[in-house]
């Protein structure tokens, strides 16, 4: 089977036009069939609060009102999916932005209202990779942004981390797929002040007690189970660091195993 | 050859959340290949506004500074493009939204800042119709917003009328290609303040002597040439009217012959 990379890049690149730039020029380089996935970045709470619409988390996730879900749709479907798009189509890497709405490729339910009303977030609950299949067998890159829809016409603000390793897993049944997170530390720490104390790997075993051990914990707790779900549900290969390990074979990282 | 239509919609539809919705409603049931493109209404406009934009016009266009640019492409590609796409997913209607820039479907250049400076609008340079074809061939809907790109990674402004014409007379060669512009009357009038006073067809002779007699004149002439200029280029049929004539046989509207 050929070889898929789904990579996910989040608000550290996204926010900084220089690494975003950067991380496009070196990104379009990459061989074989990739998916990019993105998230919002400081971006929509910083217009939401230009537009005097109060921006509300809860427990680190974002209360999406119609009002937000509009600044959302606009922001990451809009501005940042498509200047990204047109920066890869200037280093000739052809690319198409896609929301889960379109092609219909991520379809999501609503969230249940408890224990705590989310607004319009979603859960995803379809893959559909046909159309993509296509389009990568093309040698189009699909640019995602963290946004859904429920089949009944209506978008749904979706966890970005979450489409990534949904798409990964959607794809497993027809290529070898890679998930790559990228944030901004070199991997999981051992020590979270020391960027050099990378654990190399964590399986199920080791996850469990660096849970115990009180290692990893609040922000990272979400992302991990994204990456155990993912190499649980046949992704060959889950990596978390800076975008670096994409690019250079000794970057240090992170490699979640079964 | 297989007919492709080409459909363009505007404010009058674009603005009105009912009008919209019926419109897509029936739009997803048009049998065979087709292509919707929308303009971005007073949206834009509005949301300027709120954020202390100033927004300035001249000649009937927007005039497209930087923070213009990110406003059309957060409204355009973001919330207009993506709840286009989600209420045709609720029809049934599977589509894909695009701007110029997905695919590198649509090539421009940015306009000369002489005589007037319109800023980052863009004067489409080359529609490319590979991709498209497959996702036609696929029974998929590309939904375009007006937004081309340089090929460079600039995001340009153009004119809806002039993408859809483009798009139209770029697939002349693969399919016999009608071109529909809605918009809020029921074609090109005799009498501007009577609505049934349609001419049903106009050439190349007869838009001459209305342009002489001052029957057709400001915001008609720009969209009169867009129709003459695809029906000079192999578009096979191109007409003018209310989205009626899209779904009604015997809806009155403006046809344009050679």
């Amino acid at each position: 089977m050929e070889t898929l990379k789904v990579i996910k890049i989040g608000g550290n690149i996204i926010d900084n036009d220089v690494a975003l730039s950067s991380f496009l020029k070196e990104f379009s380089k990459l061989k074989g069939p990739k998916i990019l996935v993105h998230g919002g970045g400081k971006l929509a709470s910083k217009l939401a609060t230009q537009m005097n619409i109060p921006v509300t988390m809860t427990e680190g996730r974002r209360v999406t009102d119609d009002k937000t879900l509009d600044i959302i749709t606009m922001v990451y479907a809009g501005k940042i999916n498509k200047n990204i798009v047109a920066q890869l189509q200037s280093h000739k890497c052809n690319s198409i932005g896609f929301s889960g709405a379109d092609g219909n490729t991520i379809v999501s339910t609503k969230r249940p209202t408890k224990p705590i009303d989310y607004g319009f977030a979603g859960d995803v609950k379809q893959v559909n990779t046909e159309t993509l299949k296509i389009l990568l067998q093309n040698n189009i890159t699909p640019v995602f942004c963290a946004i859904t829809h429920d089949k009944k016409g209506q978008l749904l603000n979706t966890n970005a981390d979450t489409i990534a390793s949904e798409l990964a897993i959607g794809f497993a049944t027809s290529y070898h797929t890679k998930l790559y997170y990228c944030f901004e530390k070199n991997g999981v720490l051992e020590n979270v002040e020391n960027d050099d104390s990378v654990i190399e790997e964590i399986n199920t075993k080791t996850y469990k007690t660096l849970i115990e051990n009180g290692i990893i914990y609040e922000g990272m707790l979400p992302k991990l189970n994204n990456c155990f779900y993912a190499i649980n549900h046949n992704v060959k290969k889950v990596c978390i660091g800076k975008s670096d390990m994409l690019f250079h074979t000794n970057a240090k990282h992170t490699t979640i195993t079964k």
